[in-house]
């Protein structure tokens, strides 16, 4: 609510002025409703996108002869003042002038006159608000690309102080077999390189320029969109105008990416929350990344990774919004639209956060090895290697299953492991068993054992880690 | 993001202060985990309500003798000072206090000493926040139903300035049947005075009191929870401390009833953006709520009703962002539900502003009567009251059904209406076609014809306006 | 997929029939469309409501003299034998007839021929959809009604299985507080009674007949919905024709209520997933309520909690599927909702499933006490007790959470427990310490001395089970 | 429903059987549970990716020495003939048997034996069920990648059909410029490009092979992770076995791309339905793509298109479900993770309908282009191109924006368009207008003005379609 208490607000000495639209129309917009459709409070956001596609559109219109050099110079020379009062935070935005585009014009109409009025010439609001959120997302794209690489630099970082630790493997939150930690941590690794390979492709299929598309139909003005394409970094033009200015499907598919990046984390949070749980005591936050309670002292409570998991939500209610709102609109721009952005803002924003806090997470959590080891043996987390051992004898699979089930129903009712089992006690069960049957039992055992490729095998672990190392360009510091 | 920007960061040098719950933390928490974490940004939307929590906790700790009078004095005046300064826009929100109740709290602290240290006595934040929520959507819902009843009244308002007109009445977005404006106009009245009665149900189940669930479990201290829930316009404390701080399905509940709302908004919406469009024709809007093109001067956008029917999207979003929030959580209050307040803040806001810019529309957009008459004929929108003439007339209605079937396709290959074809013409199809046929055919016929309960027979639908001007209490300045 | 391979497919002789609205169309549809269109391989599931509201219908309509007496019981033994039909599965359902609706009819009228062919009047597929589906709603929620009402019985039986029983109470799933587990479980019975308040409020909400709006006008015949309405159990017919057919926020709201509903149970799926593992090691599932893995004979998954907690997501999918489904469509009935149907069939199916599947579960566990009792000290979870205790002896909350706050550090150092630190120890950090404070520490006297209303006090619980006992008719055999 | 009858209801005699994984079970689970966590009456879906994943596991089993080549014999055989059996409709498909994988391994285990109980040697339902589905995910994707292209091979046939037909083209349903028709059906073709593009991504991310991860850590057995790779024609196995059970990005992204797609149809769906209408009057579907009413013998509806839009809202509805569904799941594989595939299903299945139905429809439809024509003129469409006019003057745009809208008024003033205006008319606005204006003016000269690249010029629209004629390699027939 905050965002939305502009400047005009503040001066309420300001007169509203006429509409630049404002030819044919006698009455101005109610206050509900200028308060309803106005967006520069939270459009103003692309300010800085908004004055590049303008340069590069004056330069162009000057190159072609659609207005003087010295009206271009003008232009340009009012941009760059306008962008210093921004980023300084002397720039008075007004909501009676809407949106940032208008902002900005009728500020550099007032301070250069003339010449700002040639600036519109041969483009809309339709295709300028839609290039400049083309620019902003390739930016936001990029500095999310950067915050994935830093947490998993992190998450490597973390595997690379703890080597050796073996920890439960979980199904079903039950104990399933024993993994390194290491390898757990690499999944994590892997979920969020693909995720980082979404955005580099959604990157590329929205870095097209709409610019030249006009209102929805082009221009008759000699106009050169290879041009302002170019200066603007944009692959090359869009071959279609209507296109151009209607389709969101690239603020859909950002929102996407972010919504599964969200959904990994979320995964990320619930499993350190776990782990951080008394029940569990596998990790402990330092009291830099935790939090304690108002009525209990003596608490400290994972919140970040609790923060983590619950706004993945906010992710996905953002992207939500966004299908819902192009749900059947019809060509071309609708205003409607104009709901792209916040949505857009609050999930790059968020998952930025995310990302962040993540990563400082992984910083500053250590280990408890000594209780992890302590309570490893429960869950007869071999159970699997000693089906492979029968297996290995030459047993079907699932008559090896079977035995193994046996046995564990032995311990069970022994209260013991299955490292525990006498040679006699395992024979009664089947006699297949031999001497032999040892050097598969216990934790360690097992998972010296696993050898396949991508499995939690000491040698293949290693050997992926090398690979994220060189892959994530990781060097001796950042180890 | 504006809306981050607190008074910490404006005011750097104020050093970080420990937090409350510190006791037993050596480090702070990172600048970047603060800036995750804290909600001071958006919570302190609940400033007034929670000052009026803590106002009833004080009195009835002093009450109970868990305080002294003095003690409770210096805190009420403290509150009232702090409320004060916070509506004029003196109040200095910080961000190292986290959220509205550490800063209202510290800010007491700092203000009145020793006494504000027992505030907190047998209150947990867990408790508070909900307390603070529940007292905040309550009267969230209140402003709600004054602005359904408002748009209620500016529909049948509408509907007795266009008394008579028929428009036709759609399916499939084909012309079907001739209907009352009015007729149409009181569809919506309807579909808001359930979304209305949802919102009454919602206050009703959730109006019950949390305070003093503490943290989670209750406290043995000897508080009254029936004094502080009555102070609070409750109608009674909740049963159970656990469900009391952990579940938000009151929230859920609100945005649930919020987007229904918002769903039959974006259709009126849609309903409207067409009937302005150049091809329906049947409305126009004044100045005063539509909007032109930067580009193209002709135009006149409805644009206020685009973006109801946009908005609905967020409203949506909104509730499945605390859906996702909510999914999976066990007992009792997880840090995620931090995230609960800006999406139903965010759908108030929203709805409040869909209700009201709707409002302005319809008090402000003026039907068409001549091109709607003009153009009314197309259609053969009296079809279906012919075929009823055949039915009365003793033909089984699949019967008759099939014979108008071919009548209109004999209009069709002449380019004629029902009522242009002549008694031969009709009895070549069927020789039960008498004289009175043409008292059935034309579109003011037809809706003549109309007369079960709730149809659009005029005085079925005079019936219907007289009972919604009686149960509006409009008065003769309203209509 | 298989529920789309209807008789049609299986008869391929079966030849295509024209449809019955088919008189001025000269085409059949292409195969594509009419696999596309065709709702009958889901809505049959309606046919039952369909029979009831045309035996409604006709009698109706024979009573105001729009058919014989004859027609009548000729049409009402006809839907006893289709119906007989249906439910014996000797009910030939075609795809070409489109939808139940039709199927039926067409079957009528091969069955008793040309009075058949009478039903129809005054009425339309548009208001008899509806009429079926608010039919089949108001009878799906009694059956929610009924299985959420079974889920309390087992977890109020469940409690008074387990009384005494003192479990760690979490939040940001840390120790917090000690509570009876009776306590815990009677939170989820609080939760699941403003599920069922939500379900009663819907119907009633929706319990009105919109039989007789037909297409979207009403009729010119004369009908008398009043007589309908009673007849099948409204409350009254619907006041506007148009809202009758174009509206499904019963719908909106009968899935938003189920999300809620399917939201709580995803939060005891989750807790007691989470108790079920190795590491809280709270609870058992019997066999007959878990599953093995086809791999690791040692496990003992609980899988039907994980099964509620995920199928949680698809109740919440099928409400947004409606809300955007719903969103922008103009009035009236539009084919889109069409669509309406499997989500909720699918809702309603889920939800069924997830409460007797909780159920049954809830009546196959067991907690393990003597677990629980041997890590319970483990948390400190008396420290808020002690901060009572501070209270009462007269110092300020803040301050006593501060010390609370030193004591527990004091215990972490020395890892022990606040009720074995000694006198002097705990005045080394405050002098106000005395001899009581051990009644205030160690789990069981700090439950003991929890008193306020709600709270986990043992009195406290006690009435409160009292109070559901009550409530929910339990008598002896249920206990 | 219906789905959910399966053979086993049908076949009530068939005993329980003892699950595969029940060693250490004592008790069957109850009926309740078994139905409510059975897949196979859905996952059946897989059998022949399952079946293919088996064959080329068990390959690999023979060549490492993990069974003899006799066995891996009775293997392939046997599932060729469950193979033929399936597709014969002869396999019966068991829920005791709970998954399409135990009903198969069941089913080449009663039919050879031994041999099959060594098939689950260093495999695991975990790694056996996402194989199949990635498998069955790409083949998906090439279904809908073939249909995308047979809509955009439609669209473009469409488009040469209409040559030289000029639209309206619209803002805020507005209109607004006149556009070629054949550059308002490229928007489309472009827009399905990128949406297939996105799919191809999708394709090559999720096309790396799990199966060898087994439960989770991998396998200590000798087994070779690349030949089973190849052999399934995946482009490597994945790295981190943990990643390959748990993880379901891949569907999340394959809905999420389904989402976008569906979003496009049903904006397409939107325009079409609009264009059908009476009020637009733009386009006339055949009769073997619309449908009737069962009471409004006069009506043709568009209902594929109305279906078409509604549909979009599962589509999104299963993306919602997924994510839902993975939100907060800890590490590796959960039962909750079961649900993916009924969404998955339903999201394919209904995109695959849509996509079918939109190009029969685009095939069946005709433009009117004498009711077009005759419409064409109202709106000043030509309006900008008269403003482009005035900077080629000279003026500043704001300048001629401004002229333009007084010019439109005077138009709205006088009842008459641009091009009815006389030269001494304009000049009253403003004396810089010339005789030359008039080849500005009027909408077909409006059209010949546009030049941009992209814009709606005839030349450059032709270029376009012989770009798109060339791409999707359509030859005369298919124009």
């Amino acid at each position: 609510m905050a965002s939305r208490e502009l400047d005009k607000e503040q001066n309420p000495k300001i007169p509203k002025e006429n509409k630049l639209w404002g030819g044919r129309f006698e009455d101005s917009v109610t206050d509900a409703v200028e308060r309803f459709s106005e967006s520069v409070s939270f459009d103003k956001e692309l300010y800085k996108h908004d004055i590049m596609g303008s340069r590069a559109h004056a330069t162009m219109l000057a190159h072609q002869g659609l207005m003087t050099d010295s009206d271009r110079d003008s232009i340009l020379h009012g941009l760059d003042e306008i962008e210093r009062r921004i980023e300084a935070g002397n720039f008075v935005w007004r909501t009676d002038r809407e949106d940032v585009h208008m902002n900005i014009e009728a500020a550099l109409t007032d301070m250069i006159g003339e010449p700002a009025k040639k600036l519109h010439t041969a483009r809309s609001r339709n295709d300028q608000v839609v290039t400049d959120l083309r620019l902003w997302c390739r930016e936001a794209i990029d500095k999310i690309l950067a915050r994935i690489k830093q947490l998993q630099v992190a998450l490597v970082s973390l595997a690379l102080k703890n080597e050796g630790l073996i920890v439960p493997g979980y199904t079903h939150l039950q104990r399933a077999q024993p993994v390194l930690l290491q390898h757990l941590l690499l999944t994590y690794v892997e979920q969020l390189e693909r995720d980082a390979g979404r955005l580099v492709d959604c990157k590329d299929r929205m870095n097209f320029c709409p610019l030249g598309a006009c209102a929805l139909a082009g221009t008759g003005l000699p106009i050169n969109r290879f041009m302002t394409s170019d200066a603007l970094g944009f692959t090359a033009p869009m071959r279609n105008s209507i296109d151009a200015v209607s389709d969101r499907d690239f603020v859909l598919e950002f929102l996407s990416a972010n919504s599964i990046t969200a959904i990994h984390l979320s995964r990320l949070g619930e499993e350190w929350v776990l782990w951080a749980s008394e029940e569990f005591g596998f990790l402990t936050p330092s009291d830099s990344v935790s939090t304690g309670s108002s009525i209990m002292p003596q608490k400290k409570n994972p919140d970040p990774m609790e923060l983590v998991r619950g706004k993945s939500a906010r992710v996905v209610g953002d992207l939500v919004t966004l299908l819902v709102l192009c749900k059947g609109l019809p060509q071309a721009y609708n205003r409607d639209l104009q709901e792209d952005k916040e949505p857009l803002f609050d999930s790059v924003r968020t998952i930025l956060g995310m990302l962040e806090v993540t990563t400082e997470f992984a910083c500053n959590i250590t280990f408890n090895h000594a209780k992890i080891e302590r309570v490893l043996p429960a869950g007869h987390l071999d159970a699997t290697t000693l089906a492979d051992y029968l297996v290995k004898k030459g047993l079907p699979f699932r008559t090896s299953h079977e035995i193994v089930g046996r046995s564990v129903a032995l311990c069970i009712a022994r209260n013991c492991q299955l490292s525990d089992l006498t040679l006699d006690q395992l024979r009664s069960i089947n006699p297949i068993f031999e001497e032999d049957v040892y050097e598969y039992l216990g934790v360690e055992s097992s998972v010296k054992k696993f050898g396949s490729y991508g499995s939690t095998g000491s040698e293949c672990v290693a050997e992926q880690l090398k690979f994220w190392i060189a892959k994530l360009h990781m060097n001796q510091t950042q180890e």
